[in-house]
C-alpha cells in the first residue's frame, strides 16, 4: 500500500512539507514495551534540517507527540499515532515553482498522475515526508533492542569521488556522529565537508552512498518468495527520496566474482554455525544467516538547484528556472538516519513475522 | 505476503524443484483478455532449461495447463489458476545434501527459518520456482500490449568482466533472443559463451548483470511514498534467486556527478513534456515520466558448482562438499526472461493501481 | 489489518477516549475532489456525544482539523490526515474500574490479548474510537456523491421491543434527524425516548436495531469470493462497538421462505434490468444489481450500566461492581452515523476497486 | 482481496464449476505440522455431492492433490497447492442459460460486472468454488487441533420453519453425521428430510440456519478494531454461497433484553476467569474470552429451481425460465462443512496473528 510499510509491524505515514504536520500511524507494535516521546525525539533531532551548514537551514524543532497507544508509559497493543507540527513553513517562498516543473523532481510526475499538485516546498514529495518514517523507527529501534538485541547502524560511505574506509564490523554511533557529515573516516569526512560546501557556493549539488550494517540479527528472518529479507530491504531503501541503487553484501562488485571466490564458507562455531567470509551480506536465499546484514544505497545528487536550467511550465512552453527556497547541496549526512529507519522498520516487521513461523516448534520433533 | 506479488494483479505462486508441480494463481486480471496457453508458453519456453549447452541439462517441457479464469478463450476476471507439472524431478540425485549445507545457498538458512527443509533440488529455493513468475507476467504481458502499448525487454548486459555495449533505446528481442547468451552485443556474446563453457568445465560459476528497458510507459504510474515505481521495482528484482542489486537509471555512477551534471532537463514535445536526458531512468519522484525506464540487476556467481568447498552439517560438524546434481553455470542468459517477468508484473499492478487514482479526472474541472 | 479498513480507499484509525486525540488517515482518496473541514464536521457533529438527553453527557466539541492532503480545497491524493482532541477527559473518574473487569464489556478480553490495558473510559474499545471512521467516511460520502451520485442512510428501526415502520426506499435524512432518537416513525420514536429514559433511571441499557439504505448503487460492485459487496458489509457493521448480527435484504427471515417466494424475477427497464421484489437487498452472488442496498445491523444493550454485578478482579477474586461514568443508556441514535459510515467506506472501497476490472471495456469487444 | 482470506494464514483459491479444476494456495501454514491427501480428504467428502438423495446428484469424487509445501510428511512452511479436478462436467447442460439470467442467481451481476460471464454451471459463482475453502480448513483444523486443542462443529439448527433443539455445549460430531441432513436434533431432521424432498419434487427449494461453535478458544484473539474476531467471521460467513445473515451470541435476540438480563457476570474458576452467562457468544470487545464461541448464519433458499420464472435476457427481453440440470433444493446439509471451513480459516488466521502480539510478554514484566 502506497503510504504504508510493513505487513505487521505497519507504519502509515501522512503529511507534506507544508500544511498542518507530518506524522504516522504505527499498527501491530506490541504491547509492553516501555515508550516516551523522548525514545523518538533523539531520532528525530538526527534527521532535522538545520543542523549544521552542511544541510538545508529551514529551522523546525521537529517535537514529536505521541497521541495514543501509549498508556502509562507502556505500549498497550493499540495504534500509536504520532504528530509532529510544521512551524518553519513559508508556502509564499515556491511561488516561482506554482507553474513550472524542477528539472529531474517529483514535480512534473505528480502532475501527470494526479492531475494537480501541491507545490509549495515539494508537497508530499518533500524529505520531510521522512519525520514519520523516522519516528515509527524509533519505536521499531527499541523493540529491537528490547526483544532481540538487534542495532542498526548507517553511515555515509562516499559523496562525490570521496570514498571512505570504514569497518563495518567495528564502526560505531560515536564515530558516526562526530561530525556533520556522518562520516566516520575523519579525513574524507573533511574532504566532504569541504566538497558539500563548494557545491552550495557554486549553485550544484552533490550524491554519494550510504552503508548500513544491521547486528546481532537471529538467523531465519525474510520470507522467500516475494517478501524476502533483501527485496523488503530493496523496496525499503528505493523509496526514499534520491534513492537510485541498493546492493546487498558485496553487491555489484559481486558480478565480477567467480563462485569459488565468493561463496561464503560455513564454519562450526560455539553458538552455532558461521561464515567464513561474509560476501553474501548476511543474506542468504533471501533469509538472514545470523552474520551482519550490510548494504550500500546510492543517492543521486539534489535536483533541486541554485543554477539557471533548461524546462518548461505546465502549459508546456520551453522556459529557465533557477531555484530558490532552502535546500540540501548534498542529502547524504541526512539520508544516514532514514536509511536506518528504513531498515529498523523491515526488521521490525520480519521479526515479529517469524513468530507465526515458529509456533510449532515448541510443540513437535520432527522424528 | 510472502509468495503473493501485487496489489491490484496478484500473483500467488507455489511449488517446489520436485513435487506435483509449480504454478501460479493470478488475481485481478482484468476480463476480456483474449488469452491461450500459447500466450504463457512462449515466455516459459525462454525460461526453461536445457536450453543450449550453456545451461542446467535438466529437460523439462515445463507445458503451462490454465486450469481457469478462462471461457471460450477470454479472462472472465475470476482467479486464472497455471499449473506446470514437474517431470523430470531425480531426488535421489540429492541424497548427498540431506544433512549438509552449500556455501551461500539457501539450505542453512531454510533450515534456521523453518527447523526443517526439503532438500531434494533446492526445494523451494530452486530457480524452478520462478516458473509462475513467469507464467503470471506472460498474462500480465499481453495486458500492458493490448491496454496500453507497454513493451517489457531485457538483456545480458555482462557476465564476469565481459560487458556487453547496448543501446537501450533500439534493442530488439531478436537481437536479444540471436544467441544462446542473451547478449545482443555479438562478440562479447561470444566471449561470454566461452567464458560459461570454462566455469562449467572447472567446476566453477559467474555471474552478470542484466539489463532492461520498459517502453511507452505512460507517465503518471507508481505509488508515493512506499510503492514508489522503483522501490517496487526494487523488491521485485531483488527476490529473484541470486539478484544482489540493483540501479535505476544512471544508479550508483549518479554519485559521482553534480547535480548541474545528473539532471533531466525537461524540453516540449508534440507529445506532451519529454526529457532531454534520461538519467533518472524514466522515473522521478517514485513515478514514471514516460521515457524509457531502464534499470540493471546485479546476480552473483551461481552458489551450487562442482568443486569441493569447506561447511558444516546439520549437527554442526565441518565438512567439505562437491556438489552434483545439474545446476546452471552462469543463471543470467535464464535470469533475462525472470527480470522481464517481475517488471511485467510490477507495471501491470501499478497501471491497473492507476485507474483509481484518474476516476475523478474526467468529472472535475479544477479552478 | 486491525485498524486499517478498505483495500483502496483505505482508512487507518488510532486514539483512545482519553490521550492526546483520535483521528484518521485516509489513504487512496483519489486526487480533485472538492473537500474542507466543513464536510467532515457536519457527520462528526451528529456522532458526538453531548447531543441530546438521551446519550452520553461528555462533552466534546470533536472538531476536525485537516493535517495533510488537501491543497487549495482540493484533495491532492497524497494521505489525508483528520485529527480531533480529546477535551472533556476526565480520567480520574475511571480510577475505580482500573482492577475490575465490567461484564460484557472489553476490559477483560484486551487483558487476556494484551496482558495490560488503558483502563480509562475504556481506551481503544471506547465508542470514541469510531470518530476517526466517521471523519473518513464523510470523505468517502462526497466522493460517491460527487462520481457516483451514490447516498447512504440509516435510522433507527427498532429499541428493545418498540419497532418502527419504515419505507426504505422514500425515507429521508430529514425524516431520520427531526428527533433525537433518529427513528423516523414518529410515534414509536416516542416511545423509544421514553424507554431510553426509563432506562437510564432505572441504571440499565437498551439494544435494538439499525437500519440502513443505499441508493443509486450501481451494478457490478463487489468482489467474488471473500470481498463480496455483503461479505465486506458484514465485516464493516460487525466490527462496531455492540454489534451481534447483521442480515441483507430478507435475511433471517428469507430461512422460512421458499425458493419460489424468495427469488427476486427480473423485469425489462428503460435503463436496463429492474428486479420486481428486492428480498435480496440488492445484492446478488455478492454483487451489487442497482436495487438498493438494504441492510439491518443488531446492537445489544450498553454493556456499562450504574447497576450493581458479579464480576472479578484482575486478580481472579470474585467483587461486585457498579459503573460510574458517562455513557449511553443506548448507543443506537449515535450508531446510525456510525453504520452509515461503515456503509460509505465500504462502497467508497468497491467503487474504486472496479475501476480496474473495468479496463479493458471501452477497448475490447467480446464476439 | 477478493481470493484470498487471511492475513497470516492465507487461503487463495481459484476454480469454476466446469474447466480443469479447482483449488487453493495456503500460504503462511508454520512448516512441521504432520499432513497427508487423507487430512484433506475427510472433509472434502462431507462438502462433496451426491451424499444423498437430498443434495445434488452430480458425482464428482473431488480427490485431493497436494502439489507442493508438504515433504516427508509434515509441512515445510512454504506454500501448500491442493488441486482438485472436475470430472463430472457437462457443459452442454447449460446451454439454455447462455443468454438469460436466472432470477436472485449470480448471473446478472457477473455479467455487470464483467461484461461476460461463464454460464456453464455457475462459473466461479458455483457452490463448487467452495472446494478450495474446504481444502484449506481441512489444514487449519488439524493446525489449531495440534497447536492448540481448538474444535469446530457446526450443524443444520433449522431447515423452513423446522428448527431443531441443540445444545452447543455438548453436541458432538457423531450427532452431526447421523442423518443425511446434519441436523442432529433426530426429530427435527426426519421432518427436514421430509420437508427437502417436497421442495424438489415441487421444484422449489427451501433456506434455513446452520449454528456453529468453536471449542476451547484461548481468550485473546481478534483485532481491534476493523479485525474484530466477530467481524472477520462476519465477513466469513457473509461469503458463502446464499448466505444473508449471521448473528453472534444471542444476536438479534439481544435487541430485545435489557443490560442488566444480557450481560454476562464473570466468575472466578480454577482456570482463571470464567462467564455464568454466555449471551455474548465467547467475544467481548470484538476478542475472544475463552468461553464457547457461539453464533448462527441464516442461508436464503436456492435460487435456481425447476419451476418456471419471470426474468429477462441478456438483451434485455421479458422470458421466462425454467431451470434444468443439477442442483440442491436446500443448500444446509452441505453448508455446514463450509461454515465451519470459514470458521477454521478465520481462527487459524487470528491465532498465528496473537504470536506477535504476545512477543514481549515473556520478556517484560510490567511494573
Amino acid at each position: 500500500m502506497s503510504n504504508t510499510f510493513g505487513s505487521v509491524f505497519r507504519a502509515t505515514t501522512f503529511g507534506e512539507s507544508h500544511g498542518g504536520g507530518v506524522g504516522v500511524v504505527i499498527d501491530g507494535c506490541p504491547p509492553r514495551l516501555e515508550l516516551s516521546e523522548a525514545d523518538i525525539q533523539s531520532d528525530l533531532d538526527r534527521r532535522r534540517p538545520g543542523q549544521s551548514s552542511l544541510v538545508t537551514q529551514r529551522q523546525e524543532a521537529d517535537t514529536a507527540e505521541i497521541l495514543s497507544g501509549v498508556f502509562g508509559g507502556y505500549t498497550t497493543g493499540t495504534p500509536i499515532g504520532i504528530l509532529v507540527r510544521n512551524t518553519d513553513a513559508k508556502p509564499g517562498a515556491y511561488e516561482h515553482l506554482k507553474d513550472v516543473y524542477r528539472p529531474s523532481h517529483a514535480d512534473f510526475t505528480y502532475n501527470a498522475k494526479y492531475g494537480f499538485r501541491n507545490w509549495t516546498g515539494g508537497g508530499r514529495a518533500s524529505a520531510r515526508e521522512t519525520i514519520g518514517r523516522v519516528a515509527a523507527a524509533a519505536v521499531a529501534r527499541k523493540l529491537l533492542r528490547v526483544g532481540a538485541g538487534i542495532e542498526v547502524l548507517a553511515w555515509v560511505r562516499s559523496v562525490h569521488e570521496h570514498v571512505a574506509e570504514v569497518d563495518a564490523a567495528t564502526v560505531s554511533l560515536d564515530d558516526v556522529e562526530a561530525g556533520p557529515t556522518r562520516c566516520p573516516d575523519v579525513a574524507v569526512a573533511e574532504r566532504i565537508a569541504e566538497a558539500i560546501e563548494d557545491a552550495r557556493r557554486d549553485g550544484d549539488s552533490l550524491g554519494g552512498v550510504v552503508e548500513c550494517v544491521c547486528r546481532n540479527v537471529p538467523a531465519g528472518l525474510g520470507e522467500p518468495v516475494f517478501d524476502k529479507l533483501d527485496a523488503r530491504l530493496g523496496a525499503a531503501m528505493m523509496s526514499l527520496p534520491a534513492a537510485k541503487g541498493i546492493e546487498i553484501g558485496t553487491g555489484f562488485a559481486a558480478t565480477t566474482m567467480t563462485g569459488r571466490e565468493h561463496n561464503d564458507p560455513f564454519v562450526p562455531s560455539v553458538s552455532g554455525v558461521d561464515v567464513r567470509t561474509n560476501h553474501s551480506g548476511g543474506i542468504q536465499g533471501g533469509i538472514s544467516n545470523r552474520a551482519d546484514i550490510v548494504f550500500r544505497v546510492a543517492f543521486k545528487p539534489t535536483s533541486t538547484i541554485a543554477s539557471e536550467q533548461d524546462t518548461v511550465t505546465r502549459s508546456g512552453e520551453a522556459t529557465t528556472l533557477e531555484a530558490k527556497g532552502r535546500h540540501d547541496p548534498c542529502v547524504l549526512p541526512r539520508a544516514v538516519p532514514m536509511v536506518e529507519a528504513m531498515a529498523l522498520l523491515t526488521l521490525a516487521d520480519h521479526w515479529l513475522m517469524q513468530r507465526s513461523v515458529d509456533v510449532l516448534a515448541p510443540l513437535l520433533e520432527l522424528p
